[in-house]
Parts: C-alpha cells; sequence; structure tokens
C-alpha cells in the first residue's frame, strides 16, 4: 500500500528521503563492506559518523561553544532521573507542571531531593502555560524545570523563565528542531528522538559546561552525564544507528531544508492550516488557549466522544493515521512534527471539512 | 564494494538475509504504510512486533515459564548498576572476576553494597576461569555474578556455580544465543543484543520472577526492573528498532538455522576450524586455557607486535576487518558470532597460513 500520513506523537514520520537513504546504504555503507548496524563502533568509519552528526547538531541548533553534546539511552524517562542525580547540587530544584511529562519528571526527581512545584496548570486541565514571569522561584533552587512543549497537551511556553544565577532545564522532545532555539537561556535541554527527529533509542542532552561533574560518586555510570560526556558519548557501545538516523536528518534540515529558520516558516504555516481550519467552524474544537497553542502536537475534539471514536476510525481508512488523542484527554490529537508533509494537514483539513458536514 | 568478512567484538554482523528483510521493509512494514521507525509503539502492529519478539525469544532460548523478559536500554554496563539495585537484598553480593566485564560489573556494585570478590583470573592475565566448585561463597550473599563469556580475553565458562539458596546472575552479551542454555541454572541472564543477535541499543534480561520487586523506592524508574518488566518493557518509548530487528533474528534462528542446538553444531564446527589451525602450528598462538576456549571470542598472537600490526593491515585489505585484539590483550581476536559464515573462518586461515609462511 502507499505510505500514510501518520500523525503519531511519536515515534513519528520520518523524512522519506532520509529512509531512502537508510535504505539504500543498508547492506553496504559507503565502502566500509559493512552496514552501520554491524559496525564496530571503535572503527574510523563509525567514528566519522558519530563526529558528523555532533557537530551537524550543533551547527542546526546553533549550540554555543561551551555547551557539551551528550548521547544518551533510555528515553526522556531516564533524563527525569538523570537531570537531579547530576544537577541537584543544593538538594532543592523548581518545577513546573504544564503536563503528563512534567509531572512524571517532578515526581522522579522527588527521589533525590526536595522538589518545589512553583507552578502547576492542573487547574484548567493544561491548557494554558503559567505566567513564568509572576511565579515565586526558590531563591537557592539547583535549577528550574520545564517541558517546553507538552506532547499530550497540545501547549507550549512563549517565554520560558530567566532567574539569574538558576539554571533553566528543559524537556524539549516534542519541539525540539521546530524551529531555531537561544541554547544560551539555558543549563540543559534535553529531548528523546523519536518525536522529531530519529527512530526511538536515544536521548540528547545540550549542556553547559559548568553544570557537569557534580553527580555523586554513587550515581550509576550511565546516568552520570560527566562520565559519557567526557568519553564522547562511547563510554559502552552507543546506540549507533540512532546516532546515524539523526546524523541524516540533521544533514536534511541543513541541506533541503536550509535550517531551523526556514523550518519554522514551513511549521507555522502548516499548523496555521489546521488551527484556522479549526477557528473557523464550531464542529471541532481545540481547548488551548491561544498564546500557547503548540506548533508540534495540536488537540482538538468533535461533539462527543462516540463521534471522536468515528472520526479516527474514518480517518484511519482514509490514511491518516493516529489521530486517538492521548487517553488522558480523549478527543484527537494531530501531532505535526518536521516531517509531516503540508500537504498531509491540507488533506486531512480536508477530510475534517467532509466529517463535519456529513456529522454536523 | 563487496561485504567485507567483520571480525568486530561487537557490534557486529548480521545475517545478510536479515539485512535483506530489513531493507525490503524500510519505508512500509507490511500494510502499515510506514517504517517500524515511524511506528507509534502503542500501535497494534508495533504491538505484534514486541510480543512476538519475546515469544520467539522465550522459544529460542527455551525460556521456562517463571522467568520474564525485558527490554532495557543502557547496555551491558547499565546492567551491571541494576543488578544490584535490584537484587543485593542483603547488602552484599559475590563477583568472579574473569575479565574487564565482570570487573567493571563489580566496580559498578560496589556503589551500592559489600562486594565480595571471590575469585579473580587475573594472575594469569585472565587465560582461564576459576574452579568454580572450589570457591568460598559468602553464605548470605545476594546473588553471585558472572561474566559468561569473556569477549576480550576469549575465554567462557564450562561449569558455572551451583549454590542452594543463592542466585546466579550472568552476564551472556558474548555467547548468548550461541549455543543452547539451561536458563533454569541462573537467576537472571543479561545481555546486550549488539555482540550476537541486533543492532547496539539495547540490553535484555531474564529473571526469574520471585527475584522481581524488590528494588528501594528512590531507585530511577529506567533502572527498575519490576518498573519495565511489569509494562511490558513498555513504560516508556522502547528502542522499537532494536526490538523488531531482534525479531527478526530471532525468527532466523528458529526458521532457516533450526534453533540452538544447530547454531551450537555450527559454531564449534566453525571455532574448531580456527582452533585447530592454531594448534597446528607455531606462528600464532591462543594463550587461553584449552577447557575454557571461547566459542565466540579467538585470541592469539603472531611472534611480536610489528608482525601484528602488519596482520592486522593485510587482512583488512583482503576483507577480513576488526581483528585488532583489544588494547587491554593486544595481539589479534577473531570474534565469530552466529553471523559469522564458517566460510569467513575458512577464508581467515587460509589468509593466516599463508602470512605464516611468508613471514615465518
Amino acid at each position: 500500500m502507499a505510505r500514510v500520513y501518520n500523525f503519531s506523537a511519536g515515534p513519528s514520520m520520518l523524512p522519506e528521503k532520509v529512509l531512502k537513504t537508510a535504505q539504500s546504504e543498508l547492506l553496504e555503507y559507503g565502502t566500509s563492506g559493512q552496514s552501520v548496524m554491524e559496525m564496530s563502533h571503535r572503527s574510523p568509519a563509525f567514528d566519522a559518523i558519530i563526529k558528523e552528526t555532533e557537530a551537524s547538531m550543533r551547527r542546526v541548533l546553533n549550540v554555543p561553544d561551551n555547551y557539551k553534546i551528550g548521547f544518551f539511552q533510555g528515553g526522556a524517562t531516564q533524563q527525569f532521573a538523570m537531570v537531579p542525580l547530576n544537577f541537584m547540587t543544593t538538594g532543592k530544584a523548581d518545577y513546573i507542571v504544564t503536563g503528563n511529562f512534567s509531572n512524571l519528571a517532578a515526581k522522579e526527581a522527588k527521589k533525590f531531593g526536595e522538589v518545589n512545584i512553583i507552578a502547576n496548570s492542573e487547574d484548567k486541565n493544561f491548557t494554558y502555560i503559567p505566567d513564568v514571569k509572576s511565579l515565586a522561584y526558590t531563591p537557592d533552587a539547583s535549577y528550574i524545570h520545564i517541558c517546553q512543549n507538552n506532547t499530550i497537551f497540545g501547549t507550549t511556553y512563549v517565554d520560558v523563565p530567566e532567574v539569574e544565577g538558576v539554571p533553566l532545564v528543559a524537556d524539549m522532545s516534542s519541539c525540539i528542531c521546530s524551529k531555531p532555539v537561544d541554547v544560551s537561556k539555558y543549563g540543559a535541554i534535553y529531548f528523546g528522538v523519536q518525536k522529531n527527529i530519529a527512530p526511538a533509542g536515544m536521548a540528547v542532552a545540550i549542556i553547559r559546561d559548568d553544570l557537569l561533574g557534580n553527580a555523586a560518586a554513587n550515581v550509576p555510570t550511565m546516568m552520570n552525564y560527566q562520565a559519557i560526556i567526557s568519553k564522547d558519548s562511547m563510554y559502552n557501545t552507543p546506540p549507533c544507528w540512532c546516532i546515524y538516523m539523526t546524523g541524516l536528518v540533521m544533514k536534511y534540515l541543513e541541506e533541503d531544508i536550509g535550517g531551523l529558520a526556514n523550518m519554522e516558516q514551513i511549521n507555522v504555516k502548516k499548523a496555521g492550516i489546521l488551527y484556522d481550519f479549526l477557528d473557523s467552524q464550531s464542529f471541532f474544537n481545540n481547548p488551548v488557549e491561544k498564546p500557547y497553542r503548540s506548533l508540534m502536537n495540536v488537540t482538538f475534539t468533535s461533539p462527543n466522544a462516540d463521534l471522536d471514536k468515528k472520526f479516527c476510525a474514518e480517518a484511519a481508512e482514509a490514511g491518516f493515521v493516529n489521530l486517538k488523542g492521548h487517553r488522558l484527554v480523549g478527543g484527537m490529537r494531530a501531532s505535526i512534527y518536521n516531517a509531516m508533509p503540508t500537504e498531509g494537514v491540507e488533506k486531512l483539513v480536508d477530510f475534517m471539512a467532509d466529517f463535519a458536514k456529513k456529522n454536523g
């Protein structure tokens, strides 16, 4: 059958051009006579792959020289523990809860110290982001943690906390590379690659170098940022295939898209098509406060749960898959990451309009 | 160029048939319209993949019903911490050190409790395995830890410790699936998949169910066996591509090889070709005491370091790559995992004989 429009929240679509490159190189990478999946991680061929992947990510995200990039395993969930284990030097940290993953991050951090939930948007079912300028930050917090884009609830930060002397740590799993980011505003940024970059199986952390080296001696080696970063992400065998795929996507962003400023233009236009449609009618409803609407995850409901179910089933038949909303929210969610073609959103909107007409 | 014979210690060769299947399905898996790399881990298509991967591994390794199988990230190195964090209920454990990885496992475990090194074969540069029948095991040890096959030194256990009431925990990263294993002798078996099964990025643990559920409350979620296993290895997004590739290799072992008894026959014959050659001449030398020779990793030296270097360079030119020994040992090492064709070893032996003639 033909490839579908996959609106999954992650893992999610990859650029078809990248998949075709991976396919063509699958048995023999360059002149190595091997698949990347078979390559010793200590070989010159793989060394070139990992170095170029990191270098291209540095260029794409415009990462300042005083930040290190590390490749890890265990997804963002493992980062939820690594952040406090490595950065909670004062024994306390501030967390802003704006959805499921920021809540899980705070819960995990409580295992390792005092967690102050300085704001929580659960009062309105996570349909907004708290005003970061009016919060009572803890003066001696080791860091402030946010989840920059909330995959499940379809919200995103506009401004981020800026507190002198307290580093900001952000989970960017569902918005990384969707537009340019000013890395210098953050002490650390981390993300699972499986939403907007590569197949599942890797998390990346970008860390200001003065924050490294403070983990306690009994922290597990694989959870010690400095232990992994000081070995150029090869303390042990890294997830080589994910690194290779990440490199291909970075190359695609640089060469085919022309960088993140262009990617943002495409994404703003693409999300705009869906949000404009949602605002133009009353059959479907997006519950998010407008300033905080995510570029990447668009939630919406039909008039009732039965119609939601009918919509998802008919959409899947028509080649628009994984539109069912997360069980915590219900309704629908269209995750429209970088690799979702604009055409996919245009066709989805046509399908939605047609469905509304027939069922309204 | 043609595919090479890759003697890498890991990541390492994969069956060409499996690579071709992965290549053919790369853009569209079955009728899903998606790559496995793009698939939601909560989708029916991926659910079928992970369930069948686990089921086929259970059949291939003949895993008893009272053992759980979990898929993890972070490689065996992360398991080095997870084993004590989950199993060290008495605060102490016995470790047998027979090489680099068992030593690293013991070092990591020391972060979490009392580690008794009850035997160490470093006295003869790890060229043998201590007699497990004559060791002074700690009566109240939580477990006994071994590394079943030593990748770097080319040794393997013949007998394993059997102590009433003390579970045996084994790292089988470099010998898993090389021959049948009696899982019931072990409390837990773990392995990184990147040597004998799949691309790097996943570790598997097979755990007797009475050993689960004892981790302290402050253990990081991703290091808690029970937390992951109770969610069928989908607490968070798993390394889907590695799971898929593992499933393809399990299918290959079942359908193309006919199970691990057949695999063992092939491996014994294959390793025999190399060991018989080594024993038949005096130019190359294998330092390992004969009973403990590994089926998977064969170490050898030429008369001097200059000739070792020359050998590796000329071998690579001839299409036999990654034969350089680990820096801790020097010399050469041929890792001849399941996917190395017998023909690859036959041709290597011809090349070695020719090299010995020219340089002897």
